[in-house]
């Protein structure tokens, strides 16, 4: 069965092609995907596949049966482009003025697509049935996978498996890892409420300028002193601002930071302890201080016996040259979403281009990245289902 | 000869008042003022007294010959006006949409105009030289007094007296001090230059915030540990901005204080030991600052014989109540300019209204003064250059 | 009157060196005095002056009253030594080992024993009565003064006068300031109860060291933003312990620090915001902390119309080349006590060696004075017992 | 093969177990070693086996040579023992005032002796050689490691094996993991230099109390900031003292910490960074600052190769009833120096009893084992001997 899903796949690669060039052309950013969705659901509905659309806004949701007993396996995939000028020089360039695909999602869905297609083929010898979701809105919080689930999506499934091409990995890899993957990322607003006055008479006021840097200093011992060593976590500062006359005291000063972590353990103590430090500082230097926290998508956690299970398998798919265990990042995703409902696991693709010096990064105004990786992930995933049970 | 001198400053209180509200209607700002020198310099003309116009650019200065031989004595007055909107309710409120005068230069204009009056009513009898320096530009930096002076206003001049009417020291009252009275005020701005890159890879960038934060700490032990607690010194820090999105290290930050001293070599160790400090702790955290000292107008050190002379004087003049040792302050006053070439001294006029509850201080929108305190001021200035020997 | 004083002390000018050099080589630390209040206390009674042993401790209160009514004026004079090792080598080098009078009250008692038998000598002609305070503990907080002034010391008198004979001011000059002239000295004790644990798991403690470095870091901004800068405090901490093995997370910190100022508000201000300071970190960073603020002598403040009675008197005094207004020290006295409870003022007498290279400061092992500055002293304060009225 | 050694190595335990408490009762502390060597050399030489000592101070390397061709196999048991005051209650407890066997070296030591026997029975069948390496003075740098490689215990060795007896992991489990499982521990030395004065006039000073929080403050940046979020690294400051009366401007402080990493690059980076923290800070505050770096044991990195085999062999001996992956500690070992010569792997076998509320961790003067590990441990090593090729 997995020789002719190769096969097939091998086959309809231009299309595939096709399809990514089409969809990259015509990006559509988050929360105002139309003509995508539209898309996606006309091609399974041409496939015979039973197919919702608004699913939890705007996703669309497929649903394969085969002809055999089964598990109930989902492939996510999504589809939103982001706010961004396409700078690449190529015929298949966004045509879209502000907007392009410039994370890869345009191959996620064409990879699902084409992928639906070679499976359905052979739909009556599958076991069980595949899910195929896809996923509006991933690159804007609070992203599209939470209303997705809420409307049901993940309804009957047992598992979930997602994958991201990476443009800076080596193409014909699979990078993959147990456990904390991919970073938790919250953001967090401060609002110091000092006192103004003179600068020549600093007592009459309260300085949010020092205050400030006081606290500045103190988060430094969240992460080189209350964080455990063997964790990981970040807590970055992006704006201070207090913007007065050269002769004033500040009266307020406002400073907006990010917090990255893997365990929700350590990111409720992250939070905990910002507003500790942010408001205690505040109150002994004679001020108040406003903390707001606001938690972005969880850590993608990829559950041990899943990912070994997709790892041994991506050994064996025709070319993969090397399953790497990879380094967790710090970005997120909200494929992290379906792993706190089911056991899955996500893994990247590797899709630089090998014969560049520089493949530029996700999010890049020249980002791209070698079509042949789409293959890989279509065979990867594929196997990843026909074999499972 | 002064009972006359006191007789005459009485009898014309109330064109000093019409001169006042006159120039009060049609303020003109700073480096701007066309029609105010022309009123002084016509008034001048009219009393007979040689005048000279556009002095060190739009300075006016006015040179009443004694019948005797004596010293040649300066006094100022200011006339320039603020950029700010005036907000009482009054008659004689501002005609000129964002201009006021909001410090009281207005009087000083008044007081000055007819001192000069009531004294060439006397001229046979004066022994020596009066100089009235009547100068623009007092409140912006770098201000009237440096090209006045370079321009020759005060050649040939012994000594310099001066007076600011003070709308929150109490009206029949003379404030003085001998030595320090107002502060150098200087601009100082910092630029640092760490290295942008992702809030969650901190290590590849130089968070330009921290750097900040730790340099606005150091600055601190400026005040606390550097300068001699028996000398005042004042760093303000009114502006610190880094303005990026939450999840990028910022890459620049930007500071712009102020320093305020009395004494020109705690003012020279402010200036060397920001500079080191600035730069030390960039450098310290791999990155670099750009440092600039602005130095504004110097401090106001009354010479103390002088002083001394002018208190002794004000305890004989009818109307003062009291001469005060006041505090020093650490606003500032270009009449430094004219203290650092010649002996002389500058004193507060008292003039708040003394029925009122809330007298609002000077550059405030509802900024007044009680006129009457014109006439102390007058009396002062004129027995001082009469009793001068 | 005064120049037969001016000539009686010039003739016992001898007796009073030798007075001084006697209790130089007998020096008692404070609350350790025996033998110099009974040495004082026979003098007194050989003059036939009533005398009181043991007030308010160990001080010796005498009293000489004039022929003729008038004020009753006190005159303190402190006479306990320091415990340190005397360096010098003179003949009169201290013979006790460990103790040494290194800050000049063998002077002042030997100046006060002859100046109360020059005035017993003229007793029928002198106006008032004199109190010849002998204090005690000048050295050591709490002091001699209060109990003193509790015993009753300060009964009857209208107004007190003393002097330090001061090493580092030029002979020959009295040294005069109104109001505050000496500051006060408190004292104040920190100590962090954090948590210890591994060097190599910072988590698993709450590291005093680091929370005392932010307390220190937020200490400064107490004098740099939180008082007046017209105002002069100092907080400064000597001492910083937190002594564990390298790889040990230190679980305690103490600091021991003292704070000067010279009014009262400034230091309320200070102690209450320590507190918060010290107290609010330690909760910021969850840990706690432990403040005590002990309050030493409070500031000398001069009152001004007897300092000015003094400053005129000491000009007519033969001998005396120049009346100084001195800059204030932070240094600390507890003849503040006296001026709470009566007007007065406490003056400098310049005994510097005048040929001398180097005059070695109060508390140094070397340290001596110009012993002809004794008779300033005397004629100074006699003048101002028989001028007063 | 491997079930003879295994029934051998059970009949020989409670020798194991004598072997042990023997040497518990004499613990010999590092450097000091005299008669463990003498009685390990002993036993080796009782069972044939040739033996050198004295190897790079006091080591000990028994050479078996098995009958047939193969590789070279090194096992790794240190010996040494703490200066800790034994606090059991047992019947082996130390006989040795002072000294104490805290880390279980006794039991390595028992381990590898019995496990000589046992493989020495079936020489003629073994394959290769096998080398034992009874290392001296583990426990105090630089420890026994380095001068026996230097000695050439490592000659002809092709891959090293060593375990560590652990209290605090559960009895039955292996404790493994590729790659960094130890950490380099590094100790550092700040002294700064400023300049001492009187508290009351700070500016006549240099405060090295002020200057050493700031670089407290500072140092905080380099694991928040410098560091790779995804590595782990701890700079932990033990020791700040300034110790001075409370009316003192510290001239001088002294700072002392450890730094802990896995990575040789991230370790370079610490000690460059700190250096330059420590520097820079003294000079940007004027003062300086000596800084001493003094590197400890390497980090322990296990060969993923090496450390895969061993993990898939302990799942096979008998009584192991999970191989965990564990995570790193941040404790050091210089097992670290065989395995930057050799490829090789150090695991923990888990010894904490399993009927004990409260295990004791290593170094606790009541720290103790379950003897059953050792048994554990010998079938590990041995099994690992016997399948290697």
């Amino acid at each position: 069965m997995e020789e002719q899903l190769y096969q097939t796949l091998t086959d309809y690669y231009q299309e595939m092609v096709d399809i990514r060039r089409h969809l990259h052309q015509y990006p559509e950013v988050s929360f105002e995907e139309i003509e995508t969705p539209n898309y996606i659901a006309r091609y399974h509905e041409a496939l015979g596949i039973p197919v919702k659309t608004g699913v939890g806004g705007r996703g669309v949701v497929a649903t394969l049966k085969g002809g055999k007993p089964g598990p109930t396996i989902a492939l996510r995939a999504d589809f939103d482009a982001l706010p961004i000028q396409d700078q690449k020089n190529v015929p298949y360039k966004s045509k879209i003025d502000g907007a392009m695909h410039g994370c890869g999602h345009d191959g996620h869905t064409a990879i699902l697509l084409v992928l639906a297609k070679a499976l359905a083929e052979q739909a009556e010898n599958l076991k069980g049935t595949i899910v195929f979701l896809h996923q509006h809105a991933e690159e804007h919080a609070p992203g599209g996978a939470e209303p997705m689930i809420a409307d049901g999506c993940l309804e009957g499934v047992d598992v979930v498996f997602g994958t991201h091409l990476w443009s800076v990995d080596p193409l014909w890899t699979i990078q993959q890892r147990n456990g904390p993957f991919m970073a938790a990322t919250d953001q967090f607003y401060v609002n110091i409420e000092g006192m103004s006055g003179h600068g020549a008479a600093p007592h009459t006021g309260r300085d949010a300028i020092v205050i400030g840097s006081q606290m500045v200093n103190t988060i430094q011992t969240l992460v080189s002193r209350r964080v455990n060593p063997l964790e990981s976590a970040v807590v970055s500062i992006g704006s201070f601002v207090a913007d007065n006359p050269y002769n004033v005291i500040a009266g307020t000063a406002s400073l907006v930071g990010t917090v990255r972590t893997f365990k929700e353990d350590v990111r409720t103590q992250m939070e905990q302890e910002l507003d500790d430090i942010v408001t205690g500082t505040a109150k002994t230097m004679g001020a108040t201080a406003d903390f707001k926290y606001e938690r972005g998508y969880a850590p993608v956690i990829n559950d041990e016996v899943t990912n070994n299970y997709l790892a041994s398998i991506a050994e064996t798919v025709p070319g993969v040259e090397r399953v790497d265990t990879r380094e967790p990042i710090m970005a997120a995703e909200d494929f992290s979403a379906y792993l706190k409902e089911r056991k899955g696991t996500f893994f990247f693709t590797g899709a630089a281009f090998p014969d560049r010096e520089e493949n530029y990064p996700h999010h890049h105004p020249k980002f791209d990245f070698d079509e042949r990786a789409m293959l890989i992930a279509a065979k990867t995933l594929g196997k990843a289902v026909l074999a499972y049970n």
